[in-house]
């Protein structure tokens, strides 16, 4: 199959809902008129032995977290998913058979939140890249840069050891993300990609704020507390309790849970509806907003501490 | 720099228009309303080595071509750029002045087209490349699926030899494409990138008609014709006259220029009002839309001749 003929299988099998007015194959897709609301726009790259180690796993789990990875964004504005496109460089060493199950995984997570594939672009290349672009449209959208003195700090889900499998097959936070913004929950979100600790600081950054956390409130993942069993039964001679659980869960990347602040007059009513909305995703809470300077003041047990040492601070590209 | 600097240095540098919400730096940038019209959205992809040659020419000629080859889809649609974001696979031998200088390139261009760079990542690669998205919005859009038998086929432009310069300096038909597209002087459109002859059977099959070609009718750019007079000096015993620079004009890629279909009873005010509008483009009538079969009946100053062998078919990349 070259490339033509590759498009081609594409163009027939991808669905198109309504929405899309020219499709797959042509010099650009069209959209019909998205309504009164924002459109919002997200793009992430996904780079072999940079995001993953190609014949590692299957082809289904890359496509999967192509596309997740960019309605995790989404869920951050608080922005409903509508169409994406994507460009593929392809190397030698990729068949198109492992190309198609690349995309049963993109698709089937694509059909699961109604979003189309309208379009993308392939290039020869010597390691495989995806790079998807995502639009979604959304009335009242929730950036970075919204949190306020007094705001409470609140986590979905738990933190920590994402390596293990979560950031293969974590379920992005659409819904909770419409739900906190559509309500006027939160002053600002942030999706947890290179770390708490990292993510906060660019919330912070972005706000001009500053934050008390609270180490006791972490929720730590049970990858995390699993990760740690592991390794200290490999050095039993440790003697002093491992902390390394919950290092994780401050400075993993790739949990891509919600990170976001709540006024505090809303915090009640959104807990209550929380529970009654999202059942099964956990909703913590971890700290408040405070002062000016992107300070984060650690609290452990109700005292102040001072900063812990992180191995890991996040992760850079370059 | 590392790549949250970089970040800092592009969102300090990128200027934003009034339809910009949150640009560069959130999870993901906002668009205020487009109006009624539709959403257009192309994406293209550039790699080194397969595209370009790193240090071959500079690094602002890359970055404007990453952003006009996507101009140039928009403008086969009809359509007005509005915003892009894009991806960057950055290897460690790109230093950030040359990033830097990739930019000056790309937002010089951005400027000229009044469009907004909202966002994109980066990523750790081995080979540099970028994949450009960008958005437009056009109230008639114009596919290549729309030919209809009678149709005259039209090309902005000449063809041929891009390779010598033209394909990193040339001029997206964005006001071309607005003037077919809004007057509804284009039943089809598509922007000439694998080559003439490919990018016609590409029109071709998604109209499900054919077309007669005039070979004489063809215009031949200057860079062909001069590639061809220095490949003949070069080849001095050759007696039989090349034909290298007519099939160059057929098969070359990367012309960038605009081939579409008009309707008959259209084409003398068409002509009259390019002349008027476009006074520097040139426009030429190069064939007629007939039958519904995909193919191509090759036409000689009024005889119908064998299809020419074209040591070149356009380009695929698997």
């Amino acid at each position: 199959m070259n490339e033509f003929s590759f498009i081609e299988y594409l163009r027939k099998r991808v669905p198109h809902s309504f929405k899309v007015a020219v499709g797959i194959g042509d010099d650009a897709a069209v959209l019909k008129k998205l309504g009164s609301g924002n459109l919002v726009v997200s793009t992430d790259m996904l780079v072999e032995d940079v995001d993953f180690v190609l014949n590692k796993l299957g082809p289904e789990k890359i496509g999967r977290k192509a596309l997740a990875v960019n309605l995790s964004d989404l869920a951050a504005m608080g922005a409903e998913p509508v169409a994406f496109v994507l460009t593929i460089g392809k190397p030698k060493h990729v068949s198109t058979r492992w190309l198609e199950r690349f995309y049963d995984g993109l698709l089937k997570l694509a059909k699961q939140y109604k979003v189309d594939c309208i379009g993308g672009d392939f290039s020869g290349a010597k390691e495989f890249s995806v790079s998807v672009t995502i639009l979604g449209k959304a009335r009242r959208v929730v950036s970075r840069s919204g949190a306020k003195a007094g705001d409470w700090i609140g986590v979905t889900g738990s933190l920590g050891g994402s390596i293990l499998k979560h950031h293969y097959d974590f379920t992005p936070r659409i819904r909770e993300g419409l739900f906190l913004a559509g309500n006027c929950f939160a002053n600002a979100i942030i999706d947890i990609s290179d770390g708490l600790v990292q993510d906060l600081s660019h919330l912070l950054e972005a706000s001009r704020a500053g934050a008390v956390l609270e180490l006791d409130k972490i929720p730590v993942s049970a990858d995390a507390l699993r990760m740690e069993r592991r390794d200290r039964s490999k050095h039993a001679k440790q003697t002093c309790p491992s902390r390394q659980a919950l290092e994780q869960a401050l400075s993993d990347g790739e949990d891509f849970e919600l990170l976001f602040t709540a006024p505090p007059r809303k915090k009640i009513l959104l807990e209550k509806s929380w529970r009654r909305k999202f059942p099964k995703v956990s909703l913590a809470w971890i700290g408040r907003i405070e002062g000016k300077k992107p300070l984060i003041r650690w609290v452990l047990k109700g005292k102040v501490i001072p900063a812990p040492k992180l191995s890991k601070q996040g992760f850079t590209h370059f």
